[in-house]
């Protein structure tokens, strides 16, 4: 079968052979219930127990610190409705960009009596800290900023905002779920109260995720039942996928300093391509995930290339993956001020480990011929339509 | 390596060599985030599509009824706690042998307003008629019995309850984890308008799982975000378990008659032997699964023998398996009226496709020299005593 060339690694990531090793096992005749007092039981919780140790290690946190979940929107819904469960209503504060897994949860705490506030970004999709501090004047009880956005990769100041967010009293969470792999991601450092991450976006498998969160931090869980997960998460562990998030975790943090390193230079190349096709990238300005790349090129509907890209070999995104079946304008273009016009016509690309110099050449090339094609069909209707 | 014979089928069940077949593509070169629009998201959504075709048609559900979940745990908290959302809090009833995934999230509906009825049950497990109709009058708006229990095995006739609860104008829900592929499950014949079905009950792999829904049926999301599943529970899909569950529920379905049929004979066998020991088994009076089998042998505690049968090679449970590292007499029995000593007395053998009859004589010869040993250690012991 041909493949094409695969582009998309925000939406998701292919199975590294390492974790795919690491997983066989259990899809061959390993298998067990944790919770069960006997051989199988005791096999099963040893390798999560394993798991989560490689997963707390990657992220600098405790292991006691570590909720699986079956994957980041879990996680992400976890923190919010949980920790807004166990409080008072009151303000939560969110990105402007955050993933629809951020925001919808949080539209859904309004009815329980929460207020939301957004917090705006500049053009370039960083959080404006004039509104920022304006925000927090409102002592919001949760505060949510991702650490790197899925669309155009832009990369927050985590850190410092959950620093403002303490001295105010508010619970910080962050959603490391894009950062994590790309970037170095310390839980410790960032000094949030949780974070949340995904294992299928680091090479590892669907279904497995995180939870880190702040033991200080009180929750109720979503999924409740058997107690599982400190009482945070029931239902039969996946020991498959969890066993797999251990290994992509361990490896994407000790790979994630030379892997960025390789990923900068190809989107150096791929973005002077764009530029040089009379792209507009977004978020140029700012500080970027290494292998994202959101751009417009003028005039060109972002659906109709991405369709066209792909029947040329390449899988890129229009929007955020979670997203494209509602193909409204990208939200996080609309909050950076970009027209709805510019936005329909964005299209993601996003590299990861097995792209090579090649693939965004190729890439380049296929673009360029697609961009000359519609400009010459636009031209020639252009042309009718004068002659009419 | 030796391999403790599997004697705990209700706990999690190894997987088919053919799900493992099915998978397997999904943890090699296949991968792809069903919402992408690209190939690699559109085969990603055929599989998917493949899968919940699958498990409609194994339960007599249509297609458009089924969502994906991440197993039964999560199902059963969505059908509650979803429905409940939508509705005007009133009275929520269910078994009071249900699973803790049950009565976890009807607990933390109390918070919200609901009112929880128990529906109790007589001494072989079944649920009061008398008491049900009592329930009944206090017109609940959410009413939940399992199909049939983890523990016990004792099926209920939801049928039956199911077409009192519609009359009443409540919804009604039932948990088909433990019922499904060991009797025949059919969710129009049932009448209800939820069922949570778990793949990994199934011989499929752990982390999928589905509430079957009627459309008719409200729900708000417990996971929210980019909106999956037809809004109902967002989160990149999980391919790679889906693919799993629709083939185990194919298999499920396709061989329930014949297993069950075995099933049967091994339990006829295995009671026998049970019963030439002296123990009580749990619901012997009611119609059970055809692979569980309860049981209490007088004055022997029940972790003592598990722990004992486990180091002899063959792995049962004490209690229900999300339970056991509670080590609290099973609510199950308390509240079928068993006293709590006899209760903490309990095993549970769970039998599976892989059993064989040498398995249940080897079982039984285990047992039989355990139970010789304890009760000459206790008379030895009792000797000790009269002597000093």
């Amino acid at each position: 079968m041909f493949a094409p060339i695969y582009l998309d690694h925000n939406a998701t990531t292919p199975l590294d052979p390492e974790v795919r090793e690491a997983m066989l096992p259990w899809l061959g005749g390993r298998f067990g219930n944790a919770s069960s007092r006997h051989e199988y039981g005791r096999a099963a919780r040893m390798a999560i127990d394993e798991a989560r140790a490689r997963v707390a290690e990657a992220v600098n946190a405790h292991p006691t610190e570590v909720i699986f979940t079956s994957g980041g929107s879990e996680a992400n819904n976890l923190f919010l409705k949980g920790a807004a469960a166990r409080l008072k209503a009151g303000a939560l504060a969110l990105g402007a960009i955050e993933h629809p897994c951020v925001r919808q949860p949080a539209r859904q705490l309004r009815q329980s009596g929460w207020t939301v506030r957004e917090l705006a970004v500049d053009a370039a999709g960083r959080i404006d800290s004039a509104a920022f501090t304006a925000v927090l004047a409102e002592r919001p009880r949760l505060v949510s900023v991702m650490l790197a956005n899925n669309e155009t990769g832009v990369v927050q100041d985590v850190a410092r905002l959950a620093a403002q967010v303490r001295a105010a009293g508010g619970w910080m969470h962050t959603d490391a779920v894009q950062a994590f792999g790309k970037l170095p991601v310390d839980f410790r450092a960032l000094g949030v109260h949780g974070m949340s991450l995904s294992a299928h976006k680091v090479n590892g498998p669907v279904g497995a995720g995180a939870l880190i969160v702040d033991k200080r931090v009180e929750l109720a869980p979503l999924v409740a039942g058997g107690g599982q997960e400190r009482d945070l998460r029931s239902g039969t562990e996946n020991v498959l996928a969890i066993v797999g998030f251990g290994k992509a975790c361990q490896l994407a943090a000790a790979r994630q300093a030379d892997r960025a390193a390789v990923l900068r230079g190809l989107q150096a190349r791929l973005d002077a391509g764009l530029t040089g096709l009379g792209a507009t990238i977004f978020s140029a300005g700012a500080e970027r995930l290494p292998n994202t790349t959101f751009f417009a090129l003028p005039g060109i509907d972002g659906e109709t290339l991405v369709g066209k890209l792909d029947r040329a070999g390449f899988a890129v995104a229009s929007g955020s993956a979670c997203s494209s079946a509602h193909p409204e304008p990208s939200p996080t273009l609309l909050a950076m001020g970009v027209t709805p016009e510019c936005a329909r016509a964005a299209v993601r690309v996003s590299l990861g480990s097995g792209n090579t110099g090649q693939d965004v050449d190729g890439f380049l090339e296929a673009i360029a011929q697609i961009v000359d094609h519609l400009r010459n069909l636009t031209a020639m209707a252009v042309g009718v339509a004068d002659a009419a």
